[in-house]
């Protein structure tokens, strides 16, 4: 059995739609028990990658046959590419050729990836299953597990097709994240770093004195991953569809899009935490030029990432970016624009966050210059 | 300008998703002046097929550049053949590539095949775009015009995946009927004849004495078209996602969904409609059978759909029927089968229609055996 008292429930208030995340050591091998209570006598199917497979299928398929499940399974390529329209058809017709019908549960088991994909996935088959996930990054677990949005990407940009589409359970194990390799896990904690800058400066400050004992695991990490879930849930559940205040949730990520954008995706030059974490660097420098925010802040927050082990200048990414004006089409593109006007989320401070929907793009631009220069 | 007396307005009641349905002759040319109304300020783009598009796409064009749109568009193959994953992918695609923005208007102009994939589209491009229907054959403006269920095909069934999504405005003309074919006309009329027998007695025998009036066009055709609206709004309103009694509205369609299913979807040898008058009558025979309705009733839905120029039994399928369990194999696929319980609507006589989900399986295998046997 699971240790009750080291678990969190963190519940996402959506009215119908409403779900808890159970966050907590050990609480994927109890997934079958989580699943028989929340839906007796349905059917269910996994969804995977072949690395997450490798790790924890068996586990999972175990505790569901436990349950009285026979799951069945579909195991993916791992990695950004299979977020696209060739691997959405292949879920939806194995979905189909299951024979699960509209109450029946699609388990995504895996990372933001899997989720966006099979969340999706889920919405559109029969027009919308049962969808239950159990992140197993961080940066699922404390981002894609909140808020539902499902997708994936297009040529033209990153998670431009997709649905609103909410899971009835997240199983969210901490101790799963033991086995990211670290360069992943560093890169799920740029998304708790941005819950503490977006609105709570005491958060923030907690996760600077307590950075070692999160990646160590325990219960700080359960507590970090916790509160990043309450903030996204307490903002999600005041703007589900992203109409207004959601947007604040991209901080960092207009910058860092386009940054994941210029590089083509390419893992190995930069994931989407790093081009967040660098997005969120940028976003304090660029508030400071616009005399915002205090340089101080920005150092704070370029200090407190960098100790994360997270990149917190262009220099990644440098050689693939020609010029200021480069970027600015990848910025353009992306779906934060609002009737041509530049929309930023930009800050007055740590925990100070604010949309900004009039940002002139010459200064975007002129920043962006002097940062490549830099 | 269009005449007023002619025309009638039906809301579909949904909320903050509510929408209306503008009925009459000449409505498509003020396309322009409704739009620019609706969301001033916005950009569109028109999806259509080359059979729509030789006939109508010019005078949609017209009023949208009257109005102040530039429209782009996109004209698809015409056809069943069309709903499926790579055209969903290219409308999509082409959406993006046009720049277009979340508030930002998809029109479908065309029958059902466009509005359900153009919908479908709109519903998961950039997660929901703005999406307004200009149905063009019968079936479209009494059918898929209200309700909001967008979709494809898979290969394992028809419309097995896509969204509820629903229009900001649909412009339903009615003078735009005079360009379809016959047969069009007259499969869409099954489904007009359907909003009778679920729960409407008194506009069952208003069909039967006024048929030839809504075939020739004029104040008839828009009033039948209204009260199919109004009648399905009515029952969508209710019932938004089909938790319970939507289903109603799919009296005559498992029947029907299967005879399509067995013949390819090969609209050579039965388009839907066609299946909905064969499958209208054999609910009908089949609640006879049930001593649930009187074999009188049976005769009146036969003789009035068969006066409609419909076909009311097996003659157009049989070659590509091996036996009654080919059909059940169809039948077990559709998703309006719940937890293996067989769900049917039947009926206690016209506008007595109602759902009956535990009907043995073998008693509807046994009803086709004699069917196809007769």
């Amino acid at each position: 059995m699971i240790d009750e008292t080291l678990h969190q429930t963190v519940r996402v208030d959506l009215g119908e739609r409403a779900y808890d995340i159970v966050i907590g050591p050990g609480v994927l091998a109890e997934t079958g028990t989580y699943l028989a209570t929340l839906a007796p006598g349905t059917r269910c199917a996994v969804v995977t990658d072949e690395n997450v497979a490798a790790l924890h299928l068996d586990a999972v398929r175990a505790s569901l046959s436990g349950a009285g499940f026979e799951p069945g399974t579909l195991v993916l390529p791992a990695g950004e590419a299979t977020k696209d329209f060739g691997h959405l058809r292949q879920t939806v017709e194995a979905l189909l050729d299951a024979r699960l019908e509209r109450g029946d549960l699609v388990v995504a088991l895996g990372g933001g990836v899997i989720g966006d994909l099979t969340g999706f996935a889920a919405a559109v088959t029969r027009r919308g299953m049962g969808f239950v996930q159990i992140p197993t990054s961080l940066l699922a677990q404390v981002d894609s597990s909140v808020g539902g949005k499902t997708g994936i990407n297009a040529p033209q940009g990153k998670n431009l097709v997709g649905a609103f589409y909410q899971p009835r359970i997240v199983i969210a194990d901490t101790a799963v994240l033991d086995t990211l390799p670290v360069r992943e896990f560093r890169a799920g904690y740029a998304e708790v770093a941005k819950y503490g800058l977006i609105n709570d400066a005491p958060f923030f400050s907690w996760l600077e004195d307590n950075l070692d004992a999160i990646t160590a695991g325990g219960p700080a990490r359960t507590q970090a991953i916790a509160a990043s879930c309450r903030a996204k849930a307490a903002i999600v559940a005041r703007d589900e569809r992203e109409a207004g205040e959601r947007a604040l949730l991209n901080l960092g990520h207009t910058f860092g899009h386009a940054l994941e954008g210029i590089t083509g995706y390419r893992s190995d030059v930069l994931v989407h935490g790093e081009g967040v974490a660098i997005g969120l660097v940028l976003a304090h420098a660029f508030s400071a030029r616009m005399n915002l925010c205090s340089p101080d802040d920005v150092k704070r927050v370029t200090a407190h990432l960098e100790t994360a082990g997270l990149p917190t200048d262009l220099t990644p990414v440098r050689a693939h970016v020609p010029d200021a004006d480069a970027l600015m089409d990848f910025i353009a593109q992306d779906k934060k624009v609002s009737r041509g006007a530049l929309t930023f989320i930009l800050t007055r401070g740590i925990g100070e966050a604010f949309i900004a929907d009039d940002v002139p793009a010459s200064e975007v631009r002129a920043f962006l210059q002097q940062m490549l220069e830099s």
